[in-house]
């Protein structure tokens, strides 16, 4: 069984749809429920489960249903791509909207992987953490953006250290610029006709998600281009 | 004219101490009004302001306050060292620790920065944040830990390109572990007999500080040993 | 038609048979003729090619060879895999040991990949080129190790971005520790049984080696465990 | 007493001019006997020794020397400022230059550390290594030389990993561009006019170069502007 979150849009709903059309049960996750409703109809194999991940009990009810729903079966994998996105100069960012920002990237995804390391920490879970080159690079125009993704980057390389010889394992996935619907919601108006599309960011990760008895694809980097 | 955050104890304090003993007018900020009033004691050129940096309001009053204060003397450096710490396995960190810590450190920083840059980007100022070198490494037992430092350093490193041309420059500090009253408070407990002291790192750190008339220097790691 | 470099043993082997047996036409380039020969027998999609990369007429000669054995057909894709290990306390090293490292890993990759980007950078080839996680981090006993991955790195993260808008794109790889003939060979004896084996590397390599349209898989870590 | 390499011109010589002001004993080497002559003219203090750092004998004959020359007063400082540049296009650069770039940076560098490391790790020498900006980051345009530089920081961070707990400690310093002879010498063209002069940024490193009994300044970067 796997579960994505941020599934309600962009690469979360393509990825969802690609693991459903290959038989697997995909609980997708998001703030929207009508959204989430609206990619669960692509298949009976996606199964919606609404979930603010910013808050510790909304993560905790999150997994508590899905070990019930799940009927046993184990959850193997879980692709965590919830986020936000919120650009421009510093000068010029509203610190209502950069409160936003870090909670919906960074308390969310402490939050989450927090309750899976207390709940699966011992079991071959493969929690795949979707970032953004921006956790890799400072960015003009992208300060808090970049802010919260080296959060993540920081936090998650940390936890690894603490799982490590443990059978829970960590992918760290760092896509560039997708032409998705993330940009319209940041405020950052450009042109994304070149960028990859979703499905493509999609279907690229599914191929490099990949483990052998004695070793995994750890990190990667999607680029554009 | 020097700013000091994070004044009321540690590296902050002690750097306070050193730029009055040598003449210089420091304005010392934190949020524990009596423990600040204590600092001031020690020499008539250093100025309590009690301040909440996590709120964007209490920004802009201990900046306008400053501003008043100064009697027309320009505000040449701020070195930024207020910030708190909190360790521990992620499994047992709890939610609203992890919530203060990222205000602490993350909130605290962004709202200074984005104020400083908004007042003073076209002046000669020299704005020093003081990190860890937890802002440079992924550390077991210190996951929220890095990941608040690592945030902060992903925003500066961001904000300098913005910054480029311009004649504020931001300086980044990270020091090692000190023998301060930090780790009590961060619920962690270690030998730091072997430690640096605050007073140490201090000095070593206004010795750092220099800048001639076409470079200055920009980051700066002070390690213990 | 691939290219792989380093390919008379460990993963640039076990990569040349998986993709030869997929029907792919792979070059397959090494110093040691015998060891070549001796891979070349497990598939007639397997061509091999002695050259010494360390020597620009070397290189030269490769391409050459390779462009006229071709019959026509495209060059797609080079995955270079040469490379050599050397291991110990700094103290310890042997100065013409460590000139044999630099020459294996560095001389090669940059004589290599300045010969390809002359002939192909306006062409969609990829090339991958495979470090180590030594080039990610620093590491005791292994100093000139680590020296020589990060100048690999530092190379070619620099040629990507004077292929910036090319169709030539780098891929850049970071196996962790494989159970190969790597280990014999570098002086450092250690147990490698939990290893993952060079065919697993291959495997996950493989799938992990995608691309699309718009995008493409620009940085693959393959972790143990 | 202080060793300074690369002595005979640019941050070399400019350090090696203000420590012999200030009464220290210094000991500056270079290849170019005329020039390295030409730089001791300045202070009975500064003490010429040609060496050739790419040669393992020509490293411990100067180490020799210099044991002999310093009438038992212990080496306590040694800034490694040798090495030299070379730029362009990848496709455009020649072999033989990489070849020198390689051994002017990489060479010389781990064949003095080495050596120092042998002969002194149970002291308490700051070993002082100077490198670039280049080291940071990849570059266009500088591939070649971004190799040398990264190379050089992933050899001396693996060594600082092998010294802990030893009091003998690797200081690295990463100045951007100054207004050297460096430039014309390495092929490249570009205005200088606004980059700090040698002068300048032997004057901040020497500030910089701070330690007390449980601590010191180890990473040192030195900006343009």
């Amino acid at each position: 069984m796997i579960l994505i979150t941020g599934a309600s849009s962009g690469l979360g709903a393509a990825l969802a749809k690609r693991y459903a059309d290959q038989g697997e049960q995909v609980m997708i996750s998001g703030r929207n429920q009508a959204r989430l409703a609206g990619v669960a109809q692509a298949s009976t194999n996606l199964h919606p489960l609404a979930a603010d991940l910013c808050d510790e009990q909304g993560v905790a009810t999150l997994l508590d249903t899905l070990a019930t729903m799940s009927g046993g079966a184990a959850l193997d994998t879980v692709i965590h791509c919830a986020g936000s996105g919120y650009f421009g100069p510093i000068a010029e960012q509203q610190a209502d909207e950069i409160h936003k920002l870090m909670q919906n990237n960074v308390t969310s995804s402490i939050l989450l992987v927090r309750e899976l390391v207390k709940r699966y920490q011992d079991t071959p879970l493969h929690l795949v953490v979707v970032m953004s080159t921006a956790a890799q690079q400072p960015k003009a125009g992208e300060s808090t953006y970049c802010a919260a993704k080296w959060a993540v980057r920081g936090f998650i390389e940390s936890v690894r250290l603490e799982l490590k010889g443990k059978p829970m394992k960590i992918i760290a996935v760092y896509p560039g610029g997708m032409d998705t619907g993330f940009w319209p919601s940041s405020g950052k108006s450009l042109d994304t006709s070149s960028f990859m599309s979703a499905d493509e960011a999609a279907e690229m990760l599914q191929g490099a998600l990949k483990a052998t008895a004695h070793g995994h694809i750890a990190d990667i980097t999607i680029a554009r281009g």
